[in-house]
């Protein structure tokens, strides 16, 4: 450990206590990676703060030694976004666990960063209203975590992000001040903070909306010979005016993935199944349903099953909440990707996917929001096998250009973390790029705050146009006379 | 005019041609104000470009000059966001309003930013589709308009504002550079840049979200005796958790302007009438149209009546829509306000605007989108009477205070503009403040774009903490030991 490193030890220990911090090199190794496995660091130093002063004063501490420190709620974050410095500090938030205000007249509540997703949603059930944000980590991720991922889920096709679902935040900025962000006149600084990554500051206050639980929910299955049929189906369904609270499809390797692992039961032989949940005011979801039923049968459907009661629902969405997991079963290893295509290039994307996948030898299971065009195929390898790892990544990448190639993305709800900063300029211009690091060097000059996240090429802050002494540079190479 | 000034007319004429450059002092005076009339002054200059590359080389050249510049739609804007300025050159994009692009199965659309808020719905209704945001001055603001100030409307309680409309911008930054904001990874930067209000950038190309056309449209009138009647109906129908498209009310002193003027035939000696509005799919809005009228009778509504048609339908909207054109009826000047406050504060607050109107003699009229809270008194005045008009400034002021003593904001739809800066640091401290504009010294170092509205107080941009030098403050200050 350094002396910074030491000297932060001792310091943290006599703010918050000296079980609020972790220096053991064993304990550390806890904290080496979150749900990206496949980059590990274990990081120098964990502190545990309680509040959001005792956040400020580690954060000043921080500044004051000049090292790097990454704030971390349950870990569970697919694309690296908490990995932790070996030379930092890992500020966990699992001791900020207070649902601090309940306010159903205005539907709101008001919470800590480490509270988990599904609790707040427990907490305000018997009123009537949940948290609409659904990552399928929801029994364990951290409602802070959320906020910086901007995490998304299977029904975000209705209702959004966790951007739409965040009404304000107490942040510490990387100057160790607390600001409230929200709603409001002048900048929609809330909005630039949501989904940074952890980049912009640490949030220890969060505003959260809440939502009416719906009236009805109702949910199928339909059965197709193709994925074509399938992305038939769903264009029908969204062209036809309806907005399914979500809409799952699957293909054929994933289906037998989840088949090996849970015996969900799908019908036999099916190419791609879909499947599509409604929920809402009786009246509604009534009439729509019958409505995607017939869509999916014109569009081909061989089978369309509708669950009639709870434990019907549960068996349809068994298979494809496993999913990610089954494909275990059929392969030692996977990567998960999570590009995002527009809806109607699905059928033609998928296509190139399957070439991609029957010229490299290696398989590609698909399971995706097939409403938001938002893909997730887990490119299967074994990792046994010399040079199995390099051709997923190879694929992987493929896939991710097949996606901006289509005026798609990256990445839909993973976010960029350390996992995919490398592609960040597949997507975007060096002036793009530059335009978002000024914002970063605006709330943080030193770059202690995550670093190594989300830029392929950290910016130097006196690059800043602000740190510009002299005339104005057109002027001084002569530019301003060219135009 | 100034040598600068005289210079950029020479060169724009020469870049855009003699005709998209006005200098002539009368034409000048057509752009001193844009729809906040008490702020005036005429631009330096005026220019009309036909491009993005034309803005960018009339934002390079004003940089070149060190010459202020503001962007300006078609000047309806009711917080003087687009006031100009007598040193500064005024780019009107009245001239860029081409539709680019319709894409429907995609449900979006690429529109320069003269184009007229109206229009984009009119290009795509054909196909059963429209552009939501709905600001009453729909038939004339243009959309780059609605992107500065993140304009809302009557239907933005379910459908939202501007910024949830947008899907991405083509936007020329202060450094005279074209780059795209968009949906993605990284920051959400358009996010930041919708509803800045011009300080940021430019848009030059707008990509809208279209909403499909609603299958029914149901609308009602109910009228009470009391504010706090329709205050109780509001509640009750947001609580049972249906999402009207608008629900809007307007206090006795209103509905008598409104009157005067269109004579709207609204029931005899209602203290307040309420407006609600369903739209969807006919099984949801049947199902729940029910239910709101029984829910307004139950808080004591002694009249409902129901718009059996779209001529029906328009007579209800009448009143409401020329309420504020209306009060010119009953008072010879008026300032309109738009607060925000929690919902279930209306009462308590109007309570308030009353005993305040009461205990000052001024006179205040109520309009407002009671769903999402957003107040609009219009305070009344005669300004031929000395010290009338500092008096109606005082009780707006007020009002605005008490918005923000019940947690709200000063500003809901209109922006801050020239107008509200002033009363910002009752909403922010100077940290919060202070953390917007390290955001705007991010992207204007020089303060050259738009200055002047927003924010009370400009921040030099070399107070930047990126600009400092040596150790970092905390430590140079000894504040890093205190903590």
């Amino acid at each position: 450990m350094s002396t910074s490193l030491d000297r932060l030890a001792a310091r943290c220990a006599a703010l918050l206590g000296p079980d609020a911090v972790i220096g053991d090199p064993v304990r550390l190794r806890t904290y080496e990676c979150d749900g990206l496995t496949t980059h590990r660091a274990a990081p120098g130093l964990v502190v545990l703060p309680e509040s959001a002063e005792q956040v400020a004063a580690i954060v000043r501490a921080c500044a004051a030694e000049g090292v790097p420190y990454v704030a971390r709620g349950s870990g569970t974050g697919l694309s690296g976004g908490a990995l932790p410095r070996t030379d930092g500090v890992l500020i966990v938030t699992s001791r900020m666990r207070r649902i601090l205000e309940i306010d159903i007249p205005n539907q709101r509540a008001v919470v800590e960063p480490g509270v988990i997703n599904l609790d707040v949603s427990r907490a305000v059930r018997p009123h009537g209203y949940y948290f609409a944000p659904d990552p399928s980590s929801q029994q364990i991720c951290s409602v802070g975590g959320n906020v910086a991922e901007n995490s998304g889920g299977a029904h975000c096709l209705k209702y959004g992000f966790t951007a739409h679902h965040v009404l304000a935040c107490e942040v510490v900025t990387p100057d160790g001040e607390i600001v409230q962000l929200g709603e409001g006149p002048g900048y929609d600084l809330l909005g630039v903070f949501v989904g940074a990554e952890g980049t912009l500051g640490i949030t220890t206050k969060i505003t959260v909306k809440l939502t009416r639980v719906p009236e009805t929910v109702r949910t199928l299955l339909a059965a197709f010979d193709s994925i074509e049929a399938g992305g038939t189906a769903v264009s029908a369904i969204i062209g036809a005016g309806v907005v399914p609270a979500a809409i799952e499809m699957m293909d054929a390797l994933a289906i037998e993935a989840a088949e090996a692992a849970v015996g969900c039961g799908y019908p036999d032989g099916a190419g791609a199944v879909l499947i599509v949940e409604l929920d809402g005011p009786d009246g509604e979801v009534a009439h729509q349903f019958d409505q995607v039923e017939r869509l999916c049968r014109d569009a081909g459907a061989f089978e369309v099953r509708v669950a009639a009661d709870d434990a019907e629902r549960a068996l349809i969405w068994t298979g494809r909440k496993s999913a990610f997991a089954a494909v275990g079963r059929i392969s030692p290893a996977y990567l998960v990707q999570d590009g995002v295509i527009p809806r109607t290039a699905l059928p033609g994307v998928l296509a190139r996917i399957d070439a991609l996948s029957a010229a490299s030898g290696v398989r590609v299971a698909n399971v995706f929001h097939a409403g938001d065009g938002n893909l997730h195929p887990l490119v299967l390898f074994d990792d046994a096998e010399e040079g199995a790892a390099e051709r997923a990544e190879e694929v992987s990448g493929a896939i991710l250009d097949l996606c901006v190639e289509h005026g798609g993305s990256i990445t839909g709800e993973h976010g960029v973390g350390v996992d995919k900063a490398r592609y960040m300029p597949r997507m975007f211009t060096a002036e793009d790029l530059d335009t978002m690091q000024m914002v970063r060097c605006g709330f943080d000059p030193t770059g202690l705050c995550n670093p190594g996240k989300v830029f392929p090429t950290p910016r130097l802050c006196g690059e800043v146009p602000g740190v510009r002494k002299g005339p104005h540079p057109l002027v001084a190479e002569g530019k301003a006379e060219l135009f």
